[in-house]
């Protein structure tokens, strides 16, 4: 799979891994690294590396390493991580409230500006300074304000029909927590967050080592 | 990055997909699906499909589709899907009730047999019929009873200590909340569920689209 602009979207995946070990080595002090350090780090051939920030142009001298600052002040600029994110979140049960208290969303320049749920016990209540709203209110709030992603943490049943709304009111990410296949219209970003895929394949390795 | 049986891995990580597809299907009393079909429903060519499943042998007839009920079967033996799975779960904050309450872990296998945490409020209660262990417990726990994945939802700082308690224990599978990148031995899968890194891959698709 390929993008419009011609970057593997295995390619995008990785760049916030390396955004991520960079941030690190900027706070450590650090001037400069190699792709061989870099990648010992992260689990990646040096090779991967010089590979995958090739399609963005050249940020390090041969023999010479990258600038940690420079490098991670592109990496963010790619990614559109030099801004401010707003997110909704629909779904405020266990996993919602997780999602709520999680400090990494925001840390990360990631806002959840509103959370919906459909249970009359639970809206009304405030879980880390935002307020449940009744989920028929959410077309209105995305009407009335700048929303980028939904996060859907909804049974199974009811998440298509969220992201449904979310689409049709102008949201162009999920991130899906729901176990199923979503169907989005070409132009929206989903990505599912899903424990028992990633178990899935990992048994694959597992079966033939364990007890 | 190909594994040691030559299939690589973005192949296995699709597998589960097309497994849980076809026991949709299944459900549905579909007796053959065309690649096309199943493409169409996943959001994958159908030339993907059969080359995926190539490195498995041959599933089905040229112009004849598969049969549902026996590629089904197929997928979950190669996956190790036709047995129980016993995981542990370390950390029981909101993020690990919220793993305690979800119903699809043992719908699909995967059995969560114990938690453990290090906070003593929360040592002894009682979540989804678990009850929360003092961390203390967790090498006695794995050495008596046979796990072969770890859930880690501690902070990051702790994060990496659980999981070397977690390998020199011998579990061999590691399912990583914690927003860090994890050092694991050769012989260890680790897979991070990771909603941060999710959303600053998808942002580079929505900066330029969204307001």
């Amino acid at each position: 799979m390929t993008t419009l602009l011609g970057v593997p979207e295995v390619v995008i995946d990785r760049l916030p891994i390396y955004a991520r070990a960079l941030a690190m080595l900027e706070m450590q002090g650090r001037q400069v690294v190699s792709s061989q350090e870099l990648g010992a780090e992260l689990g990646v051939t040096p090779a991967q590396i010089r590979k995958d920030l090739s399609y963005f142009g050249r940020f390090g001298k041969q023999g010479r390493g990258y600038n940690v600052q420079r490098l991670a002040a592109e990496l963010k600029g790619i990614l559109g991580l030099d801004r401010e994110w707003r997110m909704v979140l629909v779904g405020v049960g266990n996993l919602g409230r997780a999602i709520l208290s999680y400090r990494g969303f925001a840390e990360e320049g990631f806002r959840i500006v509103a959370a919906f749920d459909r249970n009359a016990d639970t809206i009304g209540e405030t879980f880390d300074g935002v307020e449940v709203q009744s989920i028929a209110n959410l077309p209105r709030f995305l009407k009335d304000n700048p929303v980028q992603v939904g996060i859907v943490a909804v049974s199974a049943a009811g998440a298509q029909e969220v992201v449904d709304t979310l689409v049709a009111n102008g949201v162009r990410g999920i991130l899906n927590y729901a176990p199923i296949a979503l169907h989005v219209p070409p132009g929206t970003r989903a990505k599912d967050i899903e424990p028992v895929l990633a178990l899935q394949s990992m048994t694959y390795y597992l079966k033939g080592a364990t007890s």
